[in-house]
């Protein structure tokens, strides 16, 4: 098309508070703008760019064989209230009543239309597998959006859901999905990673992300220096090596320390000339059941609270006031799993707490610690688990030999095999060869099509603007003529213009009337992947000029 | 694709309140299914509908150069109370809160959204004209959906806005939208109308009707049966021709009536033995600013509301109920624009008070009727006005000689000159050639491509199921494999199939194991337009059965 009509200006300037090279570079080079916090507005070569990501997807869906189809985004409660996650999600969606008093919702995700959708179409396993997917919004009421397209209100996802007989199947369409995923993200362009993952509040507990590599992610993914070993933070598992296998068990003793101790881990091992491994520390959580909830770690470790909500009944969790210290009868600094309160029901104790021998503590109560404190021998706790986060340089639990590394990602899929999570409240179920009824095991699939976007603004781009890959570009050539108000130059180049045409090559004319700076700037601002110059110069030197976008040097290639 | 792996089964029956041939045929053949009252799914059949719908919508606007961009469907409460419509188009619109406070709503139209985009690109003529669009859900809060996909509330529509310097140039925009228009419907295989319509709530005074033919649509359309008018039926135009022509006015007297007289017209003028015409007619109505409002008209004509409404500063209209009727110190029946009470502050007259001599009516007091009364001489209104509606026989207003006749349709666009409906509260200015500040003239467009699937299954339908137009067909080729458990058809059929797909013809393959007469009735109610059954029978006699959908003539073509 032709530039001069072109809706949509350049910016040289973009707010302060924007920060993510991908919101910088999406605003200023005129793909999106914000209408407000976490609402965006494609504008014509936004659009462009995330109706190629959206072919890209339907196409490497369609060849594993998944159905697409259309589900509305406006939910009503019931079908929420059946799975039970009506008051779950409560926190980041959109719930309303229409005129007539009926409470309605906003799609955040569909597996309660897509189970009741299927419940009424299949009986028998004859009819299974299926795997239906659907590119549709969704909504979700983030408290802080961020990032231009990385953390939106209001996003477009493809959302896929496998319906299948037993795990084996479950396993095949997860294995389908994989598969177009993989080709989905290497399409587009993205260097990304699949990492195992929390299923948080899908349920389920097989899950993968997918993550692709970039500073201005929110994500931290873990992966080791030796084997292939990649997973999200909240899920990775690391080897809790012994600190000191040598030292034998002494008697435990209490003694008096004054206020001056200090109050945090790094206060209390100085005080007492000790590492801050040897310090056993004491979490307390206050539930959405008002329950409370002990999570007792070596002191050099940190609490992942993903983590600990997976080894609870309930999943909203908050660190306890100081008030409610108090309540429990206890100081805060001297918490501790010894002499606990016994309005404290649960306790949770990380598999750190094996890691070493003669533990400083204290016996809950001021000015009191107790030194030679040892697992089993004198503190139990509930359950033992994996409850602590992991971190650079610890030793990987998969290979147990390389050390854990830190990446930054935008989180762009997400696969989770739900089993009967959906499928046993809502009654999805087939009838089997034998006649016998049995629950539909389930699957769900997800892709934030504005984060592949976003994903590879983040990673192609350089000072100057996006480099897009040629698969999502806007646009394949930018032809920019100069010296246009030359009738012989103009009409070269609008003759090329309408032979790039008629060869199908996606072609954007700039044939407005400015400088030539002034047009490679904007080039370099669009990141078209090819940029063709024709001008006085060039018909000069035998043609038109022909560069890379992200390249340096540029040749003449004759014409005509 | 295979048949036997399709989501979605077709039905034998559907409920009984299901009456539209639309909503009847796509739910048995298995297209669309419902969520809740007003929200659809599509199926994986329906979508593809949907999706064929939508590229044609989209290849006609883009080779008008239209530009297509996306908005979100989450506004901002406070755009929409910028231009005034926040509080007017309540009744239909979903509005809700987030977790901060902060009042939204969901997409009906996007005036303000696209007028807050534009405004913040756009400041120099050199920018326009421009027209944008998109294809993105809006939201209704219908009292009734109905009829499946011909009135619901969450919907797929295509919106399209142009920007302009003046009214030539709004003009050619306009023109540029209807024949894209045209293009689309009739590439959808629609037959429609064009009509002259009322602009309601969108502000501007030029708008057309798209309108497709259909018994089940729930739009009048009227036209004439001489010229080429066709109008909306809140909009129609026509001629109130002179009653008595010859008769001369006499002077005015009052008579007494007894209760028996009657309240309605009809007793009116049977019991004043006059025709119904010489009955002056008053009704009542409140608006939504308190307002009492007068509608003045001869007795055998019906008040339009829409056009009353278009006379008055406000737009929510509804009769006074008995109780009002009291207190505007009169009686019900002796109601009249003679002596009404001072209460009522508006009166518009119909134009039709100048085509009776002698009117009949009441002085507004129980038992008194007056006779011969005169518009001008014995009451004049406030505002003469078109406020009928029109009817079937009525002179075209027009040609002033045709008849005018009604059709039914649905309306599946609309197009609207708005002027500075809304750049004037909201600001759109651009600098002209002398550098003088003007205000940008808009247009706004709108196709329901939801009902475009629907219209078509009404135009396109026998008993047995939809017939689809090529273009919009889910498929092209039906392949009906019989016989199949014979390895040796089976095997013909299987590479009919394979040879189809190269071909790049979009088949389904029916390789169910079912029999013929199950596969020919869903074969129906699909509608792919070409059946080919290959099957014993068939290749006996020399290839395979070919037939159209809607034809009952199939011929034998030799295949292999």
């Amino acid at each position: 098309m032709l530039q001069s009509q072109l809706f949509g200006n350049t910016l040289k300037e973009v707010p302060e508070d924007v920060q993510a090279p991908s919101h910088q570079l999406l605003l200023r080079g005129g793909f999106i703008r914000q209408t407000a916090a976490g609402l965006y507005s494609y504008l014509p070569l936004g659009y462009l760019v995330l109706s190629k990501v959206k072919r890209i997807v339907e196409e490497e869906l369609s060849k594993e064989g998944i159905q697409q189809l259309s589900m509305p985004v406006m939910h009503p409660a019931e079908l929420w209230k059946e799975s039970g996650r009506w008051d779950e999600v409560d926190e980041v969606m959109f719930k309303f009543k229409n005129h007539q008093d009926r409470e309605l919702c906003l799609a955040v995700t569909n597996e309660e239309i897509i189970s009741d959708l299927v419940r009424r179409e299949v009986s028998s396993y004859r009819q299974l597998p299926v795997i239906l997917g659907q590119i549709q919004l969704k909504f979700r009421d983030e408290l802080r959006p961020r990032g231009g397209l990385l953390r939106l209100r209001e996003f477009t996802m493809m959302d896929a859901y496998s319906f299948d007989r037993d795990e084996k199947d479950l396993h095949e369409s997860y294995e389908k999905v994989t598969r177009a995923y993989h080709k989905i993200l290497s399409r587009c362009g993205l260097d990304f990673l699949v990492v195992d993952a929390d299923s948080g509040k899908m349920g389920g507990k097989f899950s993968h992300e997918y993550m692709v590599r970039a500073e201005s992610g929110e994500d931290t993914v873990i992966t080791c220096d030796q084997c292939n070993y990649q997973a999200n933070q909240e899920k990775a598992i690391f080897v809790r090596e012994h600190k000191n296998p040598n030292e034998a068990q002494k008697p435990m003793e209490e003694v008096t320390v004054p206020a001056e101790r200090g109050l945090t881990v790094a206060t209390q091992s100085a005080f007492h000339k000790a590492e801050p491994w040897r310090i056993l520390k004491t979490i307390i959580y206050k539930g959405d059941e008002k329950e409370y909830v002990a999570a007792v770690i070596r002191g050099d470790l940190e609490i992942n609270e993903t983590k600990l909500a997976n080894q609870l009944p309930f999943r909203a969790l908050r660190l306890v006031s100081d008030e409610e210290i108090k309540e429990l009868g206890t100081v805060k600094g001297f918490i501790s799993t010894i002499k606990l309160s016994e309005k404290v029901t649960t306790v949770i104790v990380d598999e750190s707490v094996s890691s070493v021998t003669n533990f400083i503590t204290s016996p809950n109560e001021a000015n009191k610690d107790l030194i030679h404190v040892n697992y089993e021998r004198d503190f139990q706790g509930g359950k033992v688990a994996d409850i602590a986060s992991a971190q650079v340089g610890f030793v990987c639990g998969q290979c147990k030999t390389g050390k854990l590394q830190e990446t930054r990602g935008v989180e762009v899929g997400h696969t989770f095999k739900l089993g009967t999570r959906y499928s046993a409240p809502m009654g999805l179920k087939y009838t089997d060869v034998q006649g016998k009824e049995n629950l539909i095991l389930m699957g769900c699939y997800g892709i934030g099509v504005d984060r592949i976007v976003a994903g590879a603004a983040e990673q192609h781009h350089d000072q100057f603007g996006i480099i897009w890959p040629d698969s999502i570009a806007p646009f394949h050539v930018h032809l920019i003529g100069l010296d246009l108000d030359d009738q012989a130059i103009s009409s070269q180049a609008y003759e090329l213009y309408e032979e790039l045409k008629r060869e199908h090559i996606e072609v954007l004319f700039d044939d407005r009337s400015e400088k030539a700076g002034f047009k490679f700037k904007d080039a370099d601002l669009l990141g078209i992947p090819l940029r063709i110059v024709i001008s006085k110069r060039s018909l000069d030197k035998g043609g038109v000029e022909v560069k890379k976008r992200g390249e340096k040097e540029a040749e003449i290639v004759a014409v005509g």
